[in-house]
């Protein structure tokens, strides 16, 4: 019955090239990162998966810490009045709100507006505590959750609840606004590239993909394994939009009352669903060792035997001095069973221990990321599996860096930006001016749209806006978007 | 102007003696632990309680991990079809609940519910999860945002909105259930009488008292410093009631499918309101040192002097390694003024430092709680202050205790009983017979309720109900509740 159940294991997933979204579902569902709620569109978050956001909120919020940020709590539930205000922030977000209208049988006097975002709120108490330039920067965070009614949901990367903080920094001027935006999208992306293997292109949106309501949107943009890029954290510089809206003014060293900037930033639990596209294959999840719930399972050879067993929790009390180690000592599943079940997983390395093993003084390795199996001996162990977990890190990062590299190109005129599409999805490097109808043209016709203007600027060898034929400077990178 | 701003700071607090609700109010905004939201009875937490907050969560989080709970995360909006599902544990909700009832202009199909607690929508995914005996227990918890449409609301402790963590825990029989809760109870004692200070009543609910749709509700009791009772956390056996509702079967050892039983439990934010209550002083908050986010704050005396800045720097670089202090070298505010500030955080310990306790080689140490001021030398400073932060948080809970114990009396009749409140509140201790009707009356003629049945059942020199003169040998601690 074990190896009936361990083929009905693996039989269950798609294969990634057969069909990239089902394989991408399979791969949350069977390795238990998230289930489906019985509501539209929301998921619930599994412990697996919320041990990795766990890992994830723990990184980002100590960085946050350690430059002054300070965590807080506003309310869930926005009066409508306070909507009116920022008319063009709200319209970006309006057909996603959901809106509470009753309490209990009754009508409320005034609708509350589920938070697709907070900044509506945040900004009446900004409002309040910021009188003077000692309170600047104010520089707030929270980690909450929020709602976006959407159309179509994927479980991580488009769910109607998402998990996220979000940060809100009021500053005295453009330059400090400017300085948090640039120093937070760096946390971002040392955090997405250094602790999740994921390789990033930096850069600004257009005005077209920016937030709504505000002045500049930064953004980090990841590949995933089909091409497709996803945008994997933004901050806004606000302007001063906000802050007109909600007369956030302060008293400068000059004595006059100066109209402040603002900032908001976010990543989500979205980040869990790259990983997946980024690392993941046919057998599974892989997750990097730096954010792993797990780093090595023990599996033990013969666990029935008492020497084994023995020997395996030896092992694991000394390890966990080290790693984040789990024994698997089940002896009512196949080994089998427990390989395929482990590399689902995408634990990134799994530990054999046998009776044979044990004679050599020696364990059997298995790295998830190349497939290798090799033994290593007692004692080096320590040492030898700090390095190879730097080292699937290292490997993770370079390869999604390959693929990715792999898969841009420069585009030399808007024929062969289409075509290079047609035969497979990534980024094209493209010069286009900054008239919107240049770029609504090629998203309208194709479905590809500017990701980002990089802050790597690259010379392709020309000098003219692809659609208009106008000179420009501005070199983008193009793709299709998740 | 500082001196102006000074007397005012200290004027606007309400004398406790005074109107023990508006000092309460008056220390929650004063000490900047909340505000007031523009939303009807929302706050902001602040950060300085939303610090508070983080250390209540980072232990009981570890504790929780400990024993092998896991964290996860399930929807904010429960869809109206679930809750059909248990009409008993609804109907408790039903006033307070907030619905969903719009998708942006358009109606939603099916109306929402805002949680007030998590069983209808954690229930359904326990019934997938749970198979076989081999998945039980399942301990699970998620840290979340809850909304209960409450008509009287104060900061903290009664408030539209409120965060806490909701642990629900499934289990193959009643003994393993009782075991969960009394853990947990046993959890929320430790942290909140040792961690906080507070002293704590443990018992059980009465069937009037307990959460709707359970079997049995334990609870933690903590008099706050006007005499009323705070139920501080609950844990509750759901026994089978939703297990049956939400069909959680699993197959036992010896092959027959089996209903499980189900646990929940919860401590909220409130937690914060009763320290203020039971720590706090006509000066302001007082911080028990172990939960404390400023555990000493440096002032220097004559910040101006370099050489006396330059050793106040030294100063907190040596405590930073063994305590959560904070240098405050802000010169624009006089001494006085950042004396009231400080005490009015309820920071635990002040240290001052100026020319000469330099030339003295000593510092002069403050302590929040007795208001006792003395010179500790350098040498003996880490040690000393070590031990004078023990002493705080033993002396906080002591006066607690006192206070509790000098609030407590046993009546011995219902004519004793409605006399002793008339004179003071407290924790009056009867004997109680568990006829509804009884409890009933007192409550509706008194507002005097049931808090527990005491774990610790006592002689109280008599027999019968202080109501029906029945026979009875149920010990009850009553008293006037938040």
């Amino acid at each position: 019955m074990t190896e009936v159940k361990k083929q009905e294991f693996v039989k269950e997933i798609t294969k990634m090239d057969d069909d990239f979204a089902q394989w991408y579902t399979d791969i949350v569902l069977k390795a238990e990162l998230a289930d489906y709620a019985p509501v539209k569109g929301a998921m619930v978050i599994r412990p697996y998966g919320y041990a990795i956001w766990e890992n994830i909120v723990a990184w980002e919020d100590a960085k946050f810490k350690e430059s002054g940020h300070q965590a807080a709590y506003f309310p869930l539930l926005i009066p409508e009045h306070l909507l009116q205000k920022e008319i063009d922030h709200f319209e970006g977000f309006a057909p996603e709100v959901l809106w509470v209208t009753h309490n209990g049988d009754e009508e409320l006097q005034e609708r509350l507006m589920v938070r697709p975002t907070s900044e509506t709120i945040i900004c009446p108490m900004f409002s309040k505590w910021v009188q003077s330039y000692r309170d600047l920067p104010l520089l707030i965070y929270q980690w909450n959750n929020v709602v976006r009614w959407e159309k179509t949901t994927r479980p991580f990367l488009r769910t109607s609840e998402f998990l996220w903080h979000e940060g809100h920094t009021v500053h005295a001027d453009e330059e400090d606004a400017e300085r948090e935006c640039k120093l937070i999208l760096e946390y971002y992306r040392e955090f997405v590239e250094e602790h999740m293997a994921i390789p990033l292109r930096l850069g600004v949106k257009t005005e077209k993909e920016k937030f709504a309501g505000g002045l500049r949107t930064y953004t980090i943009e990841a590949m995933m394994r089909d091409g497709k890029s996803l945008q994997a954290g933004t901050s806004h510089n606000l302007g001063q939009n906000f802050t007109e809206m909600f007369d956030i003014k302060f008293l400068d060293r000059d004595g006059k009352h100066k109209l402040a900037w603002t900032t908001s930033w976010a990543t989500t639990t979205r980040l869990i669903g790259a990983m997946v596209m980024v690392h993941g294959d046919d057998r599974g999840l892989v997750v990097p060792p730096r954010i792993a719930p797990i780093q090595m399972v023990i599996l033990p050879v013969a666990a029935n035997k008492p020497e084994v067993l023995e020997k395996a929790n030896e092992l694991k009390a000394m390890l966990a001095k080290s790693f984040k180690v789990k024994l698997d000592d089940d002896t009512s599943k196949s080994a089998g069973f427990k390989f395929n079940y482990w590399e689902m997983k995408g634990v990134p390395v799994r530990i054999e221990i046998g009776p044979r093993d044990i004679e050599k003084n020696q364990v059997m390795v298995y790295r998830r990321d190349t497939h290798e199996k090799f033994p290593v001996a007692m004692e080096n162990l320590v040492e030898e599996l700090g390095k190879l977990l730097e080292n699937i890190q290292d490997t993770l990062y370079k390869r999604a860096f390959e693929f990715r590299e792999s898969r841009t190109w420069v585009s030399h005129s808007y024929d062969e930006l289409k075509e290079s599409f047609e035969k497979e999805t990534g980024y094209a490097k493209v010069m286009l001016c900054d008239d919107q109808d240049c770029e609504d043209k090629i998203k309208n016709e194709t479905g590809i749209s500017t990701r980002c203007i990089p802050f790597e600027q690259e010379d392709l060898g020309y000098d003219t806006c692809i659609i208009c034929g106008k000179k420009t400077d501005r070199m983008m990178l193009m793709g299709k978007s998740y």
